[in-house]
């Protein structure tokens, strides 16, 4: 026996109670985790207590030897279409002490929890329109609901777009497309975002997580070792990506975002912002 | 105040007269630019006068802090489709000394200049069939005309592609289509180019500047600081892709070049070597 | 004269006959070189010999100065479906021997070999359905005949991905396309291939070597020096892509490989596992 | 009020009892956290479960808002320098399971744990002769004492030396070095690592953490956001060199270990191994 | 004649002038132009002003043809160890705007310019002790004056160090000991500098101009295509650091300057941060 | 038995003889290769044949599995210091055919082929004073003989440095004391050497090869699978610095040699420009 023992890694019931008011999660026997954000059950409402959540999750969803693959999604009929109505009240508060400790830190915590701390392959479901769509478009594979659009609200906000969502669209549309998208705001369409190669699927909103289901099931077929080593393969270019624009990109966000000295994250600023998402448009200027 | 003046800043006023032979420029009041490269007020016939002037035009425009968006096109039905009659005398009297001081040198400040000198987003305007079209393709946003086509000539007439066509190629499309087209000559039209993702918007030739337009007065509906640092996150592939391949390719077409012993730019060899695009085939041996 | 003599290169004569069991060698007076691969004269079946005769070529035709343009191919109505019989014996016997030795050594030479050692521009035809379509897919220039299909079979045979096939997908399909063919054994039509940017022309398979030879015919018209140059140019991308993530991942394919023990490359196991490819099913689980 | 609360962050209080076996934790008021590696109290004897400790440590670390400041040592005279007696049976009973489970997954997570987990500027202090150096000599700044050396014994136990190792003589030695000391087994005197850069300072052991709180005192003179916005610049290139090359070099490492079919972390063996740095010479073989 | 004229390039009679309160410009005929900076005849007292002016004169130096190699120095006994007492008014009345137009504008640009503006060897001639040194450790070859210290005064004035000086010490100092120099103020004397390559001479302040001459003529011995290429080729790290981490760098040391809504450039408190230079000591802690 | 047989790899006893005009080869029972380059038995004398032939050699060597570790060397008192009399007339009588048939594809094949083309420990040792060290610079222990001279003679004869050269000065020396020794033609004594990290260590010239015997010898107890896989983990960055900077890198050179349109290797010209060498100064202008 060796002279000092391993220390604990985290159990499912646990952690499972501790998220629970972001995420359902299911844990199948094989080890198949499906996690569904929500906020009060429903559609995901932004705010920096889920903001944070997110990492949170990845990172202790990594830390369990249990867990063999993570299908991520929304819940109803956005993806993630609203703030919190009082979620960004710290931002209003202090602006340059939220910045830093709830938008530059969680944010890319976020994004490199999702691509360093999950050995096990990933399955992101967009199960409807939304913006911060790189959480499901940087899983190893993405499905999205027929009806969901992908689209960029910073640049209309007012909010230099380099939180990842930049790390995500040049990865997936390349410079030129993702320079559109990001300043227009362009809403793509499942339908688009498959032909651009930004989704693998597009498939019925209420078959995405069966289907989701099926892949994995696919995926599960292989070994512990073989699904988790592909992982690495396949998901390399992400790694990649964020180590080289992820940083440095967020930090120019950020200072952009400060020198204004406005917090942008209104409730009502947001929604009005994305009116033309809501009403099928492509952008809110034609 | 500072022991020290600020050295002043070039103003458009005379700017617009100094590039008046090689560029119709207009400014709105709120620094939106529209430069229109021309020769004798009609479609760009090459020189080596007019390839100096467009770095030159860059510098100059960047350091202007009066600029806040950069609208660049041709004139007349093509972008750039002859050359200049006399045009390249220099590369028939002295190839070797044309080489560095008006290929090497000058080719590669246009393009560093486009992508480094500006701080301001860019739209460019295809309005027209054309070769050379890595100006307007490596904008941060490309919109084409109806019935333009982007070829590149380069190895038809006996050149290495490397003067930077290599890496607007390569970086929209892909390693694959990118030797094809620089090998074969292949004519790619406005549709084509729009489903590969070299442009984003494909419009009647006589709408392409109003839409150019309408996309700026989107973009300057955010502030000064917001469409700076966003562009320096849209364009910021185009930068390392510059860095790691301009030199050294521009270098080894160069070195093709040189060591023919012979100028390439005769300008009819151009007008043979491109007749299939004007009349309308893909390629000059299908 | 100089003091020592210059050491030969290899001569067309000796080598065709050497490889004559692998490839059909014919080259025409320009030196524009047909390789066509083959077992016993018809489709490959793939053993560790022929494997490593790959490479072995690749070098040699390198190596012979009178190579001007290579063109590469499979042999009858697949590209690669079968293996020899016993072409693995040597995996069964002694695992770990053979996971370096003829696994990763002659694996990565075979890739690297492809993309160092030729000087010349390259076009592979993908004559019909196989996998190890990285040969043929990262050539310059790739056609693929009408039927065939593209698809990695690494997973399903519990293998990770990552011998040069995962640097190919990544590169022609960007990482999330790549990732979903990985794991899911995607069988990509020629079509589909076509849209997605893996093959430059789709072509009648009996109309494949013709068709290459008049772009052979094209690419000839231009000197040997601005045919080479113009290559390192067009296939620096493939050059960069290998030395990132050929050896790393390969490691990791072959480290998983070890850990499971046993022989992967059962003859009677890859039939039964590619079944859905000859059923023109997509994948195995739909 | 945000609809759902903050998932709380981990308190000193009760992981300081978690990892009591392995590590010593001290916070002082200002975040300052002193965190030393032991085994029964005394220098580091490594196991499977102290080894997957430390990215756990990290991990919480991270987590918890109110660290501020890492200092990192090991205890006694060695940094480590002696394996647990029982601390690989796991390696001996099951060496592929070992191979994955603990050596690459474990090994991968400790040094991208230390490197992207801690958004805090990091001391590492080498507090005698060691394996696994790395660890303390890519934190941020590292301090050696007096008669410590630097040597990695991967390759004399048989065993590719690509753990993070590589990176971290790689990325403070060169190439050229590198090569050297990985190949030859080199015990690098603290002095010799002060000139070839390795290391910020030599002290004399017992002054070791002293002087890293004088250096801390230093950092924390700064805001909290300075500091740990600095921290992302001056580590950058840590994160570079891991996302290329820990991977890939990991996974040759283990290929050649499993390929071996035998264990090689014996007490026994690495004890002999390491004589020659015990003894004062360079290594085992002048 | 072709159709368009050039358009003129910049004569050094005009912008000696326009620069004169910034800079002392001498050309030689062979076209070896030194560029003195001073303020009011003696030592940089840095102000908005002359750090806009620096790239301004990088530009126009790099524009004009007649200029075959630049040696840039400093006046006095100071490289720059001051500020102009009002130098920074504008970054006390609005810090925010200051932030981006004279900070993060005009800083990217003195770097940029210096390395992509130039395609002529530099020499940079560090005549004293100063911060902002990156401007002549990053021309192509530095020489410094005995006495002269390099230092860094970000960290310790509360700004994240990252305009361009992390990109120098990172790449002459390698990630340790740049770390240590970042965060400590290190003061690295000119014989230290030498030591680790960050100059490549150390002579007596009154000899550097005339050594740097020497230097100079060995340089002109050669063509100038010869000259110009071989810049390309010894400055590409350069060009390659800046690209991957300057704007984001800067943009993450804005971030944390514009969150502290404070001015850091007070002259008093320049002075007194850096007092310890003054007085011979390696940093103001010990 | 598989249906097609293994194409025959080299065997040493042909290739001895084949190269022997320009190596001389000795092999050990154990697989350790010495070669020692040689011209009519002694010191080096450059020609477009050694040129080519050491690139022919180490593909050979890498072909030839019964090959273990690599001794590279010079003869003689000299490195490499003189010119075949004869040895360029090629270039003399063709100067654009040499530059591509002879200088850009054989230069390059050299550098490739050592990084590329071995998969075995190299051990390179360089003899005396020399010019093309790369060759043992690059390899991946690299050992000189006190009063051996590293120097690059390129620039002095008027010829842009980039064959490799350059690769290896940047990646040993970094960028600023490799601009200075290529611009200035510095000599470099072994000590000096040692202490920037250029070699691993410096012994009497006739202990040369002895020593590395017993370098050999201890890397040799190590099992084939661990000698071959270390080597490609301390050999990456040489690989990674090759494919970005030697194609285009050459291709700058020979654009510059071609346009001066003059042959440089003169056996005279390289004599009188090295004779500061022999002199022991450390360039030709102090």
């Amino acid at each position: 026996m060796s002279l000092s023992p391993f220390v604990p890694t985290p159990k499912l019931d646990d952690y499972r109670e501790r998220f629970k008011d972001h995420f359902k999660l299911e844990r199948r026997a094989d080890g198949v985790l499906l996690a569904q954000a929500h906020t009060l059950g429903g559609s995901i409402q932004l705010s920096v207590e889920n903001h944070r959540a997110l990492g949170q999750l990845f990172k202790t969803i990594g830390a369990d030897p249990e867990n063999e693959l993570l299908i991520l999604t929304g819940s109803g009929e956005h993806f993630m279409a609203a703030l919190d109505p009082d979620g960004f009240a710290l931002e209003r508060e202090n602006l340059q002490h939220w910045a830093y400790e709830y938008a530059y830190k969680d944010g890319r915590i976020n994004v490199s929890a999702l691509v360093n701390d999950l050995e096990i392959p990933t399955i992101g479901l967009l199960n409807g329109p939304g913006f911060h769509t790189e959480i499901v478009l940087m899983c190893d594979i993405s499905l999205a609901a027929q009806g969901a659009t992908i689209f960029d609200l910073h640049y209309d906000i007012g909010s230099v777009p380099a939180d990842g969502i930049h790390n995500c669209f040049q990865e997936l549309l390349g410079v030129k497309r993702a320079a559109y998208a990001l300043l227009t705001g362009q809403a793509i369409t499942a339908e688009q975002a498959l032909e651009w190669g930004m989704v693998n699927e597009v498939v019925p909103r209420d078959e995405l997580i069966a289907r989701s289901y099926a892949i994995a099931d696919h995926i599960m077929t292989q070994p512990r070792t073989v699904r988790r080593l592909t992982t690495q393969i396949v998901r390399r270019p992400w790694k990649q990506r964020i180590v080289n624009d992820l940083d440095g990109g967020f930090g120019i966000q950020m200072f952009g975002h400060v020198a204004k000295k406005k917090a942008v994250h209104g409730e009502g600023h947001i929604r009005s912002t994305v009116d033309y998402v809501r009403e099928g448009r492509e952008n809110n200027f034609d």
